[in-house]
């Protein structure tokens, strides 16, 4: 029971909860503990969000797609809560994908139990809202930023608005027209920025695919 | 007192909730009714966000600014909750400036009184969640939208990135090279694009100022 408690208070939903508190959630709400093996899907983009869904340990992969053949992938490290402003709303279906990378470990919690008694408590509820108002408030900065005027430039604003994180590592699949045409630049142009980033070391080029094995390093000039 | 009951019932917020919560609600939570005259200042932008601000009757001019002399427009149709993502989260500062364009009526719920007493029933609670979550999902799907090609996409890019409402009025008051600037065109091609706008009336050219008498004109075609 121990670790349960330390595993809850990670999570930044229940941070500040008191022991009383979650003793009584513990009681009352259902919470099930699943395990995902390595190259195992845990959501895919579209689907119903009926549920809160805790990524308790090891690492996953989430990726969004533009069109086929065009996906934007991302390292998330855990523990996280995914997509909570999903939850809610007009449009509760998910935003992305989400893959295991190595085996998973995840908590959900059905939204009839959010509904019904986590939001009960205030702690619970203040995170929740906190968390969905700054998501909100990280979205509409990102809005407010010009059109980059060269095809690095726009690389890097493709790569920053679509992050959830502002580092670590982040994958394009992609046909190389596919990108250019999304940024409304030349291929060649773009062909040009990302062999200018490869001598740098922020890229890797393979085939119909871009790492970015450290976002941060854009940003370090 | 039943008007009261009347205003309240058509605001977002209260909307679903029963006669008898609300009497409760009015019995403990301070409403203050105000009244701006047309032309002075509701809120100003980076002002700290500590109430719920209700724009009842009358019609507000948001404004936001890239840069002195650059500035977003937008009139805003009663009634209107102001802003309800920059009251928690991390940046509670108010994301634009609101100004009454006519006398405006106002009811103000400080955030001491949201979360004490209104945040604990349950039908504004989720109002307010479905509020903010719907606020982050219409953010996201601007995100995803390529880079425009010519100079008057980017116009239209630009107008709808920064509108919260898909029609009605709006209003740039930029000097052109400031514009060109943010959009990564030129001046010339910016300068054609609008006056192509113009022929089709849907745009008005003033000096250092353009009108968009009805923004879903520009989605009839």
């Amino acid at each position: 029971m121990a670790t349960m408690y330390d595993t809850l208070l990670q999570l930044p939903l229940f941070q500040g909860i008191c022991r009383e508190d979650l003793t009584q959630i513990l009681g009352k709400v259902k919470l099930h503990f699943l395990k995902y093996e390595a190259e195992s899907s845990i959501v895919r983009d579209r689907d119903v969000c009926n549920k809160l869904l805790f990524l308790l340990n090891g690492e996953v992969l989430s990726t969004h797609s533009f069109k086929k053949d065009f996906v934007f992938m991302e390292y998330i490290p855990t523990p996280y809560l995914i997509e909570p402003y999903s939850l809610f709303g007009i449009d509760v279906r998910y935003k992305a994908s989400y893959i295991a990378h190595t085996n998973v470990d995840v908590l959900e919690v059905e939204k009839s139990f959010v509904i019904s008694e986590l939001l009960n408590y205030e702690i619970f509820r203040f995170n929740y809202i906190n968390i969905i108002s700054n998501r909100a408030q990280t979205l509409h900065t990102r809005l407010l930023k010009s059109i980059p005027d060269t095809a690095e430039n726009k690389i890097i604003y493709f790569l920053s608005l679509h992050s959830t994180f502002p580092s670590g590592k982040k994958l394009l699949r992609m046909k190389m027209n596919d990108l250019a045409e999304h940024l409304n630049e030349t291929r060649l142009n773009i062909s040009k920025a990302l062999n200018h980033f490869e001598e740098k070391g922020w890229v890797e080029l393979r085939r119909k695919e871009i790492i970015i094995p450290a976002m941060e390093q854009f940003f370090m000039d």
